[in-house]
């Protein structure tokens, strides 16, 4: 046979034993959004690339997949044209439409589009792939899905700790163990403000960000070379150091940042968020952390970011404040803030950790064996019976060798067989076999449904 | 406020509500193929173009949304070659992926490609959204949700009499009255040798597809532009319009069709199928129609369409056997048989004739009013009781106006209201008000869960 079909380099399929844990992920993930009064929405997988571009700087642009406009595209394309304009230009005429790079633009988006029909705060979640065209690395995909939940429409701090609270509650149910780690794009500003660099706030936010990876002195050496001044450095290092509780750090930023209005409000949003983490013994599984940065540029309040304690595998969780998404949209003013749950990565530590629970309430409890047309006809009886009990059942659908139904079984994990034969039928009854202990019971057939009930939790 | 964003031609945001619903059909859905022991897989949004090109004909081929490829994707095309290259032609060269077109070639691409580990016979399901540059129109998109289900790799009656099972299953769990009829594309290849027409079998089936809509003198004119000649077309007459029971028009098929070696073979098959239908009572909802062809080439066997009873809107679901699917990808003689469930026209079904169940267990059942600081610590730990208990809920996040408050209560369909203030609080209880009734009573705080779960049904 010639080289088989194959995948777009970047994407993948997803298998019967993938899908039961990633629906687990997923339902978990759903189930706490919905617990805590989000809704859900969807978008779709396509935008307009008016929509899309420059929202994400130049990198994001090359990144977003287009699509090539249907019928005679190139129609009214000179050869001059081609020759004389770049590939940014030249898709623009064939293609008007792109594949979503995130779920927070089209949110933007649909927030204004359906801004009358919405009852403010908008509490949404939303669970949908997206498309990048990223360099395809080991962990890294260019479809992958995202879980975000937002409020927009309201300023309270209440919201940034009820998302803290769903980190919390979602990594508890999934069994991952994390550190939350906060910080305030306010208080970012006000440093930048107080050592006399206002204007490169941009510069350290992308510097400070890469501080975990690449260290202190990497970190210098870009600031540096994005024109800090040494003085302004120097004075950057006792800050971005700063120990203690949270409290410490909060009297300490208090005189440091005393002559930065942002500063000031900053340090009092992490003051009401660390109180209302208090009450609620949360503040113990987080921590400020002035390095926190998180790169993307929206963000103008907290930030929130979670990693697994027990593997190094960068975030899995994290979002912010954001005050004028809906601004690029045209519908000023309205304030949001929301996290974003990465589903792949959450996967390869449960994954590498083995956190999935057992998968025996999951697909096909139960294997009819097949032995012909004589027996078939109580064999089906029986079945639709079960089914109607609400217990997934099979019957191997043509009566090939039994080791090779047997096999079947053993392959797809079914935990309980059943042997109808010609002696069975005659006496009313069937043989259970327990694949997991190879035990064999002959019962009477209206047991069948009472055994396997009581045997659900055992198996 | 200039024009607002919008989205593509044949695209649908879904909001809450929408959601709600289409989620009770997809989980519906779910669960039926889950009790019948199918598994779910799910395939990338984008497959290569080789793996998609030519298995839809040549309109399907039209049809297809195709990626741009990445980066200077024109480099080396030259002026010439634009000027003299046909669209379809000239898209190839700067595009290589698509977005898929339905769910049956990208599976049949799965199974060839993970075929070794599978367990055959495989049965699997799959839900997911595909993409068609159609024309948008009334009840026609260009994204929308396909929910098939397969077995592959058995040739067993069994199988089909199940898919039809499913079928009966799913659409009374969503009081969708249906009509299901069958037809065997075997018999059409016997009727059309009968006729003296056995090479233009296609002809023939594409123009029956149409008898519904149509009516027979069109198709006859059809069949006649296509070449029969008239007495074959006079011949095809009386067996289209066959009448009396299923067992009535298998006896009389079976004279008809004695010379045909492929129209024997498919008159067994029906029997068998019916056979089983019979033994389930499922033979009456069911319908022997000789005029059912279903348009797709690829079908081989048994073909099955459900319509709706109550309301025009075409096929809600349909399928059939195919006896070489995976042979486009190099693996023969694998024979499988599926069906395909229209989430969107059944959503249409539904809302049009009022059939989805209420919604009061779906969403925030409880809204905690905000009047400000110093009650707001009282109201968060008993909102943190009633998550721990399941109840989803939620509290005001910012202190504005009451009427505000219950407005949002009101527009989101929330049924509990709870007002905590400063009374309420140094007595220990709550005012727990009821949205519907409009009826408020105080109660102590710790028997506020109890009084909802007892309510739940009721409301």
């Amino acid at each position: 046979m010639a080289k088989g079909p194959g995948l777009p380099k970047g994407t993948r399929d997803f298998g019967p034993a993938e899908m039961i844990r990633r629906n687990f992920i997923f339902n978990t993930i759903r189930s706490v959004f919905r617990l805590y009064g989000y809704q859900p929405i969807e978008t779709p997988a396509m935008e307009n690339l008016s929509t899309l571009l420059g929202k994400y700087g130049e990198e994001g642009d090359r990144l977003l997949f287009k699509i090539l406009n249907s019928g005679d595209f190139a129609s009214g394309i000179s050869p001059e044209i081609i020759l004389n304009t770049g590939p940014g230009e030249l898709s623009s005429m064939i293609s008007e439409k792109g594949l979503r790079y995130d779920l927070t633009v089209p949110f933007a988006r649909y927030v204004v589009q359906h801004r009358n029909d919405i009852s403010f705060p908008f509490k949404r979640y939303q669970i949908q792939p997206v498309w990048r065209a990223d360099k395809p690395q080991k962990g890294r995909y260019r479809e992958f899905y995202q879980c975000d939940v937002d409020v927009i429409g309201d300023n309270s701090l209440f919201n940034e700790y009820e998302l803290v609270k769903i980190i919390d509650d979602v990594f508890s149910r999934l069994s991952v163990r994390t550190d939350i780690r906060l910080n305030n794009r306010k208080l970012l500003n006000g440093i930048a403000e107080v050592i006399g660099e206002k204007a490169r706030i941009g510069d350290i936010t992308v510097a400070i960000d890469k501080l975990d990876k690449a260290g202190i002195e990497n970190v210098n050496r870009e600031l540096a070379q994005k024109g800090l001044s040494g003085a302004a450095i120097s004075s950057l290092q006792p800050i971005l150091f700063l120990e203690g509780s949270a409290d410490d750090k909060f009297s300490k930023l208090e005189k440091i940042l005393e002559r930065s209005e942002d500063g000031m409000k900053g340090l009092s949003e992490m003051r009401i968020l660390f109180e209302y983490l208090d009450n609620d013994t949360l503040a113990s599984s987080c921590k400020f952390d002035l390095t926190l940065a998180r790169g993307l540029d929206y963000y103008t309040g907290a930030i929130i970011e979670a990693r697994a304690l027990d593997m190094e595998i960068g975030s899995i969780c994290g979002g912010g404040r954001y005050d004028d998404l809906t601004g690029i949209f045209g519908l000023e003013g309205v304030s949001g803030v929301g996290i974003s749950f990465g589903a792949d990565r959450i996967y390869d530590v449960m994954n590498r950790l083995d956190l999935f629970p057992g998968e025996s309430e999951q697909g096909t409890r139960v294997l009819f064996l097949n032995f012909g047309e004589a027996e078939e006809k109580y064999s089906i009886s029986l079945l639709n019976n079960l089914r109607k009990a609400g217990i997934s059942s099979e019957f191997f659908p043509s009566p090939r060798k039994i080791k090779k139904q047997m096999a079947y079984a053993n392959n797809r994990g079914i935990p309980w067989v059943i042997i109808a034969g010609a002696d069975e039928i005659k006496a009313g009854k069937l043989t259970l076999k327990n694949m997991k202990s190879g035990d064999q019971t002959l019962i009477n057939k209206d047991e069948l449904i009472d055994l396997l009930k009581e045997n659900n939790q055992t198996l």
